[in-house]
This record gives structure tokens, sequence and C-alpha cells, in this order.
């Protein structure tokens, strides 16, 4: 009986114990081999691999402890689709044309004009005036709530263009695993895009794993008042701070606060953020997303009007920078490829 | 033999299971019992003990999804002390006397004259635009990285005028204790200060174990540049934000991008921030710390020139704010209290 009694206890005990390794990481070298199964295995992949070996490897050179471990993500271009359009733009075209019936004077009037007809050369033409107007029109005049239930039922009916997809599944899965792979060995993932902070926060838990707090944007004015006797913050047509370029790294300084050791962007607007990242003393890695895959997504870099990448090329030997090439570089680029 | 493997395999599985579950959180109900240890067994202990278990508890009505717990501190005279002076102003005075030697024409210059003789009133007769000019003066005309180490410097050194402490002792310990009981239970925390945000970022890890990315505060402009071939963050004399009263909800927006569901502060300066954690859908509960006790810290609240409580104190009541006094619900202040 009492033979039989302790038998039982541990079977329960091996049991329990297989539980907590399964959930406390200490099967993660088990799954390391299965990490990022979506890359072919290139030098790209390694180098990532070895990177984060390193990080996570005390007593190793690179070693870099967990509290420090901060990765950056631009998100157009490097986690999702920029091409045909970005979409935060399609959003606004998608927005202008559902107020316009409010709004019967936009038929005969620029820029509004050019955006019901979906013409984005003539909103184009309207330089960045015309756009700052749409902005203003579609991304202002509500409170933050409000605003954050229209983004999201957007989600929920938008399609891409090209693919015919919602937007949701237009990620990159290559990223989507890095990212994964980046948490499962203790990195804190931030995405830091000029994008509309309050465009992306809906959808980013959801499309990343990223919960709202750890995502860095653009931002318009708010502006707190009481109406009634409840507080509401209202979205003013006034551009608050620009995520982009130079702003980036003044961003991840505002919102995070210290210096992350791993860095992803797709182009130039992205180059200053490399450049802050690998400076810093101690670990630090750099990759660039090069659009190289006609087939499975669209090819474009040095001349492109949107995600344009010309100075990265340029520098990415010199600097250690990984230049990622989605054509030979991914198995798959979209989860729902065959 | 066979038995003796068993037996020896149990107990180390049993060893397993016991560190499994130490770390895991199952005997977090053991540790409930010596919950907030610092706190008098008082009706402000029990009413956030009731708000935290049922945001624990699945099924209950007041439970809350570990990602949506989100729990938001300020820190003047919530955290630390701000009394005889803030501790911002404190570091003001200390730059400028430090800083004074290269600044010849201070001597006979307000407001810097004033601020080298300590005299907080002469410094306050130049009103507004005293302060700006002091504060661009210590604060500004140095790369990030460089604040960051004067900050450093100065908190290994200063001490609080009053107890002669330094300043990283000043911080209350029953709302420490309130931050690892918070955080025991899922909850990620955050400061949001009216302080400049990279006056606390050095300090909030060390202090009350919040980590640079979760502290919000005011901000100054800084601009990035590449000098020689170092990229280089530089401290502009110029605001960004100031993240006090109707600033609070909007920096909560801007950098968290959810509604916190608990939120703490002491002054009129957190009322707008009080008012929109508690008017959002779903539990959220505020409280307030009363500055009760002249014995052990200090009493002030109306009619204080810092730390001014009065709204608050108006609508707690109606509101269902817990007004925590510090004579009566706090066993000790500081830990270094005998």
């Amino acid at each position: 009986m009492r033979r039989y009694a302790i038998t039982t206890d541990c079977l329960l005990a091996a049991f329990a114990v297989a539980l907590c390794l399964l959930f406390s990481g200490v099967m993660r070298s088990a799954h390391a081999q299965e990490a990022l199964p979506s890359w072919n295995d290139t030098g790209a992949r390694s180098r990532i691999m070895d990177f984060v070996t390193a990080t996570v490897t005390e007593g190793s050179e690179g070693y870099v402890a967990p509290a420090d471990r901060i990765a950056v993500f631009d998100n157009d271009g490097t986690l999702w689709s920029e091409q045909p359009v970005y979409n935060q733009l399609a959003f606004v075209f998608d927005r202008v044309k559902a107020l316009a019936p409010q709004h019967p004077e936009w038929k005969s009037k620029e820029p509004y004009k050019s955006a019901i007809a979906g013409d984005i050369k003539g909103v184009a033409q309207n330089g960045q005036k015309g756009l700052t107007d749409l902005l203003a029109a579609t991304h202002s005049g509500m409170t933050t709530d409000q605003f954050s239930k229209i983004v999201s039922d957007w989600f929920a009916s938008a399609k891409h263009p090209k693919t015919g997809r919602p937007y949701d599944e237009m990620t990159y899965l290559p990223m989507r695993e890095l990212l994964d792979y980046l948490r499962a060995n203790g990195f804190k993932t931030f995405i830091v895009s000029g994008g509309g902070v309050e465009f992306m926060r809906p959808m980013t838990e959801k499309m990343y794993g990223i919960p709202p707090e750890q995502v860095v944007g653009s931002t318009i004015t708010t502006e707190f008042a009481i109406v009634g006797d409840v507080p509401v913050l209202k979205r003013l047509p006034k551009l608050d701070f620009v995520d982009d370029g130079k702003g980036k790294p003044t961003g991840i300084n505002r919102f995070i606060g210290r210096k992350p050791i791993f860095v992803a962007g797709n182009s130039d607007g992205d180059y200053e953020m490399l450049r802050w990242v690998t400076a810093a003393k101690g670990p630090g890695f750099a990759m660039v997303v090069h659009h190289t895959d006609a087939d499975r997504e669209v090819a474009y870099d040095r001349k492109s009007a949107i995600g344009k990448l010309d100075k990265a090329l340029n520098e990415a030997e010199r600097r250690n920078w990984l230049i990622v090439d989605m054509k030979a570089d991914w198995k798959k680029v979209f989860a729902f490829e065959q």
C-alpha cells in the first residue's frame, strides 16, 4: 500500500515536472531546432540565430541581460506589405469615400475629389497640403475610443487591393516567426513605425503578439475634456510627432527610453534607427528586409516612391547590417501561400 | 535497487515540483497572507486587496484578463517624497551651483543668482520664465547619454534636505509593496508623472522595479544628429510635452495606448488621470495618498504650493476613490524608520 502510494505520487510528480519544464522554457533548446521554419537555411537565418544564441548564453561575449533585450521593428514593408500603397493610405481613401455623403462639397474639391475617385496621382498633385487635409478629415474630429472602433471596423472588412486578402493576413510569416523567436529568447519586441500609432494599436496584438504599449508611431495631438460628466480624449487636426527618419531614434528614446539591441527595417526611413541601434556600445544587430520577390510579393528598392531603400544598401556591408533577400532567404512570404 | 531508484527519482521530482510551484505562482495564495505588510489592517488595505483579488479571480464580476491589468502611479508625493521641494527641483539647484563657475555672469543675474543661493522664493519671483530658464540651463545642451549620466551621478551623491538620506531611500515603503503586490498578481506597473522622463528613468528600475519603457513623464525636445560618424540625440532647450493635469490622460493614451484599471495619485495634478481611469467601462480602482503624517513625513493638502490636494478630497466619496490616510493606514512610511 505504502509503495503504491509513493508510486502514484511519483507519477503525479513526474507529470507535474514535465508540465513545469514544458512551460518554463527548459525545453527551449529542443524548440530552437524548429525556430524560423519559413526561413531558408541560408546565411541570413544563421546570422540571426547566432546573434540571438550569443545574447542568451551567459558567459559569452555577446551575452545581454534579459531586461536589455529590446528589439524594434519597422512596420510598413518590414512586418506587413506596403505596396501598392501604405495600408494606412488605403484606410484614408476608404474613409473619405465613407464620409463623402456628409460632405457634398468634396465632389468638386481637391484633394477629396481625387481621393473619392481612388486617384492616387491626383491626390499626390496636391502635395503635402493635400495629404494633411485628408489626414485631418479622416483621423481627427472624434474621440480616441471612436477612432479605435473606426480602425477595427475597417480592418474587419477591408481587403488588400492586389491579393484580395484582409490586411491582417498581409503580414510576412518569416517576420512573425522572428518576433516569436526573439520573445522565446527573452526579448521584448516593439514596433517603431512612421504609421499612426492609433492606426496600429488595435491590431498589433492579434497580428504580431505586440501589445499596444509596445507600439511607437506617429501621433496626432489629443485634448482631454470632460463632456457632461464623461472624460474623453479628442483627436485634433494637428500632427504631434512624425516617427520616421530622424524621428525614429527620437521616438525610441522618448517611448522606450533605452537602446534596443536588435532592429529590423526596410527603407531609408529606417536608416537613422539602424545607425542608432548599431552605434550603441555592446551587442547590436541590424537587418534590412530587401523586397526582391516580384512573384510572391513585389520587387523594389532604390527608385521606389514607397519604401525607397538606398542608403542601407550602400552601407550594409561596411556597417555589418544583414540584408535579407526575400526571394532567396524566405521559404514563404505570406502564411496563405500554398 | 529498483525501489531505491524510484524513491530517489521521486525525491528529485518532488524537489523539482516544489521549485516549479515556488516560481510559477501556485504558492501565491500563501504569499497573499503576507501582502502589504507595512499597511495597517484598515479598510484601505482590504479595499485594495479585494479589488486585486477580484481582478485575478476567473468567473468573478471583477475579473480582468492579464493583458489589461495596467496600473499607473504618479511619482512625486505618491511613490517618493515631494517635500520640501520636488526632487527634480533640488537637482536643478545643485546643477546650477555645479555649473556656476563656467557662467560668471550668473552671480548677478536672475534667476541663476537666487538658485545659486538656494533661495527658492527668489527663484519663484522670476515666475514661469525663471523656471524655464533654469530648466534649459540644467536639462539641455547635452546628449541624452550625457544627461543620463549626470542624473545617475547626482542620485549617487545627493541627500534629501530634511532627512539627509539619499533620494532613492525617500520612497514610500507601503507603495513599493503595493507595486510588488500588483505585479505578483499579473499587473504591469507604469509611472505617469509630471517629472521629466529622463530624470526618472535612470532610477526607476532600482527604486520601484519599473523599467524605463514603463515610465511616462514630461519630455524635452531631442534632435538626432550624426556627429563625425557617431549618431547622438541632443537635448534642446525646448519643452515637448508636459505630463501633468490634462496631460496625464493624454500621456497614458500616447505612451501606453490603453486604459489602466488601477491608478494612484496624490494631488490635483492627478485629478484628470483619476477621472480617466475610473470612467472606463469595467473595473477601475483609484486611490489617493493623503499626506496626514507630520511626525513621520509631512502633513499637507488643500493649501500646499507643492502637491495641492483639493479636488479629489471633494469628490472621492462620490466617485468611490480610496483616500489613503498615511498616518492611519501605514505602519511605516519609509524603510529606514526604526
